[in-house]
């Protein structure tokens, strides 16, 4: 069972200073859309940061971002609520989008980590002023990528106890 | 760029009529314990259910659930709010190891497909009585699984429409 990208998947906060290529860029972007969506509705759109102004501004509104400091990129998942039917599954579609880009992300050999946007209010204005979002559209997470400057094994954290058999 | 499980991951609603071995079961329990949370409080249990009548009470409850006639399990992923000090990121961390599990099952070589039940209220109702959930644990999401009975290519749903660089 080695070599499976899901379970060596680990969140990287330390990268070197090598760019990310567009051909990486588009593979992990092509993941985000790969993702599964209620009722196949898709309601989700990627915004690509890799200006240093616009990362030192996220770090900025964003508590928990510091690692952008050496991060030669950052990928904002949004929602749009509009364009799907079932608006009430927005979390699950955006959280799958970023889910398969992270997995990605592992499966190149690069390293991410998400951080968290929606549903803090600070920090959803704090990036829809950086990037200019329009109304309507919900920035519902982040995820800073790189080429990682340290390696993680699996976490292994399996745990029996939380799981149940047939009933709770 | 073959051989990618985040992107020939499909959902997969057909299955043959091979059960599923607990090696298997546990390779997917695995997966999605090692998604990430936020916070890393790993708010999530998870009920495995391959008995028949309960699979049967399933499709009674869960409007799109006519798939697991023929699956031979199905996992419930729950959330527990109050083992999380940020449980405003519960969907976002049920989300993570859904979709870990996800693409763990397509690197398996097995069919899965998921099932929102969280936040639609009739089918929480249903779910929570049929595999007994205490208050205070939120049936999020349930995976069918099984070995595939139908093979898919990967959706190669790529739009570039969605990409906006810098800003919005």
């Amino acid at each position: 069972m080695k070599g499976s990208a899901v379970l060596n998947r680990r969140s990287i906060r330390k990268y070197s200073s090598e760019p990310l290529d567009e051909e990486m860029l588009v593979e992990i972007l092509r993941a985000g859309m790969a993702a599964p969506s209620a009722h196949n509705q898709r309601p989700w759109h990627f915004v690509v940061i890799d200006d240093r102004s616009k990362l030192d501004a996220i770090m900025v509104v964003h508590p928990h971002s510091q690692m952008l400091r050496e991060a030669p990129m950052a990928i904002l998942v949004c929602g749009v609520p509009s364009k799907s039917k079932v608006p009430e599954y927005l979390p699950q579609d955006c959280s799958a989008a970023v889910m398969s880009m992270l997995i990605r992300i592992t499966e190149l050999g690069l390293g991410g980590v998400w951080l968290g946007v929606h549903p803090n209010p600070d920090r959803e204005n704090g990036i829809r002023s950086v990037v200019s979002l329009p109304d309507g559209v919900v920035p519902f997470a982040i995820i800073s990528v790189g080429h990682p400057d340290a390696e993680k094994g699996p976490s292994g954290r399996y745990d029996e106890d939380r799981v149940h058999r047939t009933n709770w």
